[in-house]
């Protein structure tokens, strides 16, 4: 079953077959999202939504618990906006929905654009809104005692891309942007990193994730950014994929949009901006984290079911007296703050719920037939092990399902729950450390990517950007950032020998194939 | 203080001076909003999207509660697509955001639109989502099985309206719209009721404010609807606002995008739909509901602050005294899930706190003085009265404030806030009743809205179209709706004769000039 080929429709490819096909594939099958009408544009199904809606409440929470709070501004950014800071315009001002018009009108029974009706100056569907908010900072903004500023963003954000994937890198995407105005460069930094770590924060604990934190080089910060944080996730095939990021923007947007300050020496100084976002690329990295080839694996954190219950029987008196014990037991389980299905559905064999569930991830199944009635039993089932390497499939399923009293199953699921959680940030780090390699050599480095599957490659850099455009020809590889110092594996650390140029080195990047 | 004209920049114009003006003084004043750089876009600010928040996770979780799952659509619709549905496209394929371009270039050091980036098919900006939801039902509904299908959406609309209003009509907007799916008429028309009801039930218990339930008539129903409800609520200068809509769409949106299903027995029938929805609207609504001269008035279930504290003191030993007992409060409520604010900005007089916290429409103020410390107490202020009819001034003020032991005060306060919680529904309900008018004679008509400062007008109608728009020419007010018949008030039930035609009308509906 887990393994049938992607050329049956109903059917998941599996991983080791075709990785990309296998995500696709999870996509499709766990209903969580598909293409639209419109080139690009992907529609977030309710399973996937509601990932996304529990990643939203995490993240909302911590960051108003570090004083942020939400605002909405325009989705639409006059033109001339993207001319006034250098940098960004030449990172922005490229692929974007463009405005012109705004009125249609019928002609010949079929509906066009009324060509009178051409905009003064078009619009730019918002690729990102430090233009658009600093813009109305000004306003807000006159002396040291309106800072800071702590606001952030929930909104939907257009970039035209040309290859897309869904939920990686679509035209339209949901995200937050955190938009911070400082009195002080060491204020602005502070917050810079402050969200790193919220995001950091987030991906362990909430998604399961673990993620690799530094500073990007200069080639790759955003467009218009004096430094740009970012944390680094690997997915199961060994690619890197960066999550979030938080960028120091210096006094960049607050000279573009003329914002100054009276501080506390009554000196006018422009404000001090740090910007940081995460999107629904998130949900990508979740099912690329974790799933099987079976179908989705979610941290409980973020399963929009945690417990689905499923009644056994062979006749209407078994039906009616397994149902509604298994709703009894859903009953039992909700005050804890869990999300129980009760999948009471008629005409349709137990086997079938089971695949359906496993597929969409739910982390525990409660199976509930005539014996366990007799018994005051069930069957828990786990939707993976704490570690399934060296087992074959029966011994996994053998290993998965274990039979109890249903009191004892109630009391004991909040923590297993709990453990699950924690056991995927487990495997995901044993994944991610069997794949990451302290490597000096450039042979080395070239089998490691070649013939060893790759990973992360921790190595001493020192090239400038040719360098790192040439690293990148050669091997297919970038940067994916330069590691805090409190960050560094024990046997990555301390100073060497540039892998590419031979010049001293004062600290290792990690370098990786990436999405 | 309260009745500061609107030419003093600091001050709120008063309603009875001009209502319109107070409603945008308040919306500066407390600020909720403010106009962007890009026309008819506004930014909703930290104190006026936290309200929208909170109406939001209050309705979320009403659709959730009625079997609702959340999702996301497009921001973008193919032109081609509103040409679909005849009379839907009559209603909305006008002002709209075109998108005709999708790159920018350099040139002569400007950023100008690239002339060769031209899209095949123009795409618009969502005025609602339906013919995009509905291209996408195709794919998902194959039987009977599949159905109903209840999903929300979160989103950003735009209507290119020409002439905007902060909260009330701008060209973008954040809203729900609901998009379901049922096997038969009788269970897609529940659904409109059912989520009728939901917002009556939200207005009224969450917004404190009172409406009425009913259906529009042909000439106002949503572009495709065979039916429109409406909720509709009075403001403080009697005139209607529409407050959210849900509607019976029938099988047209089934058929213009071929979305059928095999029934139960086994026939091919097209799908039948509702859809609904509330946005930032009601935001405006809420402030012109329950405001004062003095600034804004927020039911507690609203309130982004329930309860402010301010330390009152002359020298620094009773500056930490004070400062201290303030915090020890906060403290003492939060664990009632109250949020609570001590207000402890230095080098600002206590009177100017108060000021910025009435205008703000914090529902509960705590002054903590030196006696206070000796005492044991505190002064609790209350935003308003259950009734203030007939009071001046200075007899509001005194009313409004208490002297109580701190323990007392602490216990009391969130009875205190649901108790404030049901005086303005009261309150509300109180100035709806005194503005309301069962009339049978077109002269009184004509007085109730001239000289009487209007309100709703009962009464009975059996014009057509024609009749209608004559009536709005003559007396500049519309039929709001034709109230459900459980909804109609004692005095206003029966059969009559309509005052307009003169034919016999089965009940009176409710005309009000509107927003």
């Amino acid at each position: 079953m887990a393994k049938r080929a992607s050329d049956n429709k109903d059917g998941i490819c599996s991983r080791s077959q075709d990785y990309s096909q296998w995500y696709l594939d999870i996509i499709k099958r766990a209903e969580l999202a598909e293409h639209s009408a419109v080139r690009g544009c992907m529609v977030i199904r309710p399973h996937g939504y509601t990932i996304w809606e529990k990643m939203q409440r995490e993240l909302d929470d911590r960051f108003k618990a570090t004083g942020h709070v939400n605002a909405y501004f325009p989705l639409f950014i006059p033109l001339s906006f993207l001319e006034r800071e250098e940098q960004h315009a030449a990172g922005f001002a490229k692929e974007c929905a463009v405005v012109t018009h705004h009125r249609l009108m019928s002609q010949d029974g079929r509906v066009v654009v009324d060509p009178e009706s051409a905009l003064e100056e078009p619009l730019i569907v918002r690729p990102t809104s430090e233009t658009i908010i600093w813009n109305q900072y000004r306003n807000w903004i006159q002396s040291y005692r309106d800072l800071p500023l702590l606001i952030n963003q929930w909104a939907n954000v257009v970039r035209w891309e040309m290859r897309t994937r869904l939920f990686l890198r679509t035209a339209e995407f949901l995200w937050q942007e955190g938009h911070t105005a400082h009195a002080s460069e060491a204020e602005a930094r502070e917050e810079t990193t402050r969200m790193l770590e919220v995001y950091a924060d987030f991906a362990e604990r909430v998604m399961a994730v673990p993620v690799v934190k530094g500073a990007k080089t200069p080639g790759e910060r955003f467009a218009g950014a004096l430094d740009t944080l970012t944390i680094e996730g690997m997915m199961q095939d060994g690619r890197a994929l960066q999550m979030g990021t938080s960028h120091y923007l210096g006094q960049n947007f607050a000279k573009a949009a003329d914002v100054t300050f009276l501080n506390r020496d009554n000196e006018l100084e422009y404000v001090y901006a740090t910007s940081w976002g995460v999107s629904t690329r998130l949900v990508g990295a979740l099912i690329m984290s974790h799933s099987d080839d079976t179908g989705l694996i979610l941290p409980p954190k973020l399963a929009p079911i945690h417990v689905v219950v499923v009644p056994i029987y062979r006749d209407e008196d078994q039906r009616q007296a397994t149902v509604s014990a298994a709703h009894a037991l859903a009953e039992q389980l909700r005050p804890a703050g869990l999300t129980v299905r009760v999948d009471d559905r008629e005409g349709m064999q137990p086997g079938a719920k089971y695949y359906e569930w496993e597929l969409k991830g739910v982390p525990l199944r409660l199976e509930i037939g005539p014996r366990d009635l007799e018994q005051g039993t069930v069957a828990l089932v786990r939707r993976f092990l704490a570690d399934e390497q060296g087992l074959d499939e029966a011994a996994i399923r053998k290993a998965r399902k274990a039979f109890m009293p249903r009191d004892q199953a109630v009391a004991a699921i909040p923590g297993i729950l709990e453990a699950m959680q924690g056991e995927l940030l487990e495997r995901a780090r044993r994944m991610r450390s069997a794949r990451s390699r302290v490597i000096d050599d450039l042979d080395d480095f070239g089998r490691f990517f070649a013939d060893e599957g790759g990973g992360f490659a921790w190595v001493h850099w020192a090239g400038d950007a040719d360098d790192e455009d040439a690293m990148a020809r050669r091997f297919e590889t970038s940067i994916r950032c330069i590691p805090m110092q409190d960050h560094i594996p024990e046997a990555a650390r301390g100073t060497g020998t540039c892998i590419f140029t031979g010049k001293p080195s004062s600290q290792r990047v990690v370098m990786a194939k990436a999405y």
